[in-house]
């Protein structure tokens, strides 16, 4: 309990810390989510709550894509309609977020939970990687693409697992990198321009 | 569930949805906020379940001041240390804690929940007003500092209130109009520099 929440209630102080916890919340937001709780109907705020419980003791990871889910195997890898030759590698299960609402990708996934950073200690021993190559082995999959972040540890992350996936036949893509749509070439970053000039296409 | 959310499994959208919900979360923070809940210990994800819990199922709010409080009448309220003569009235229970970072304040506070807003359909009678003149029967209160937002609305209900103590022959003052400390006075808005030049003080 800071100075700040001296004068609360302790439930008060107890939620302000709590909410303090979480990324991108600063002291000012704990307070102000705090407070709005309090003032909301009982059951809304239990409401909160309950979903937290039940995201913690009612969801596992998939054994098959790693991805968090209710039922083992998860609704992706359960699904008879999708690809199952094609595999998209994505950091985290937010990622899948973004690529289903595409509506473009109809294979399957497996998530990493991660990307290699040898400054924060982590290795591929962290990742799921053992789990995706236990996946190849079957030889039923054809190409995994590769889509971890187009940043320093996403692209180091996407080379090394290439590396050991070549061996095993399969085609290893990534995403494409470019112009970002809507995008202006003045303020595009050099970076990203001469990726653009690298990758041009014919039209 | 939204687009964003159908590929999520329940757990996930439901808490996804929840977060969602609180003032200044956004669809993205609040993807982030329960992915972190994932990764993070279970007992950790707990503690904020159970605070939120605690928040609804062990506070009141102060039969005297309608401050939040565990126990009834609150801590400052019982502080015998505290100057009884003073009130100060606030909008919210935040303002509290602000007042007394200052450590300036030695006096009881009256929590009034929320400010008069017909825009919002806000009228007094949804204030805590009738509590606080009913504090001020007893004829021990000498002072009232009305401490009211320094906008639109939280000068209305500081005038509002104003009228209605004055009969009571209570002295009732407001928070300092002026520059802010720090600021720059090439920077200040109109209305801010008026203030201070109207109440300009002898050095």
């Amino acid at each position: 309990m800071n100075d700040a929440t001296a004068a609360a209630a302790a439930p008060v102080a107890r939620l302000i810390d709590e909410f303090h916890k979480l990324p991108g919340v600063g002291p000012k937001s704990a307070q102000r989510l705090t407070y709005h709780l309090l003032r909301i109907p009982h059951e809304d705020a239990l409401a909160l709550a309950q979903a937290i419980i039940e995201l913690k003791e009612k969801t596992v990871l998939c054994s098959v894509c790693q991805n968090v889910t209710e039922q083992d195997p998860c609704v992706i890898c359960r699904d008879d309609g999708r690809d199952r030759a094609t595999i998209c590698v994505v950091e985290e299960p937010l990622d899948i977020l973004a690529v289903e609402r595409t509506r473009g990708f109809h294979g399957l996934y497996h998530v990493l939970h991660g990307v290699i950073s040898p400054m924060d200690g982590i290795g591929p021993d962290d990742l799921k990687v053992g789990e995706l190559l236990a996946r190849l082995r079957g030889g039923s999959v054809h190409e995994v693409i590769m889509a971890t972040n187009p940043n320093l540890e996403g692209e180091a992350t996407s080379m090394y697992i290439s590396r050991l996936l070549t061996p095993l036949g399969v085609r290893v893509t990534r995403l494409a990198r470019g112009l970002p749509m809507g995008s202006d070439l003045e303020y595009a970053d050099d970076v990203t321009l001469s990726r653009a000039l690298e990758n041009r296409q014919d039209v």
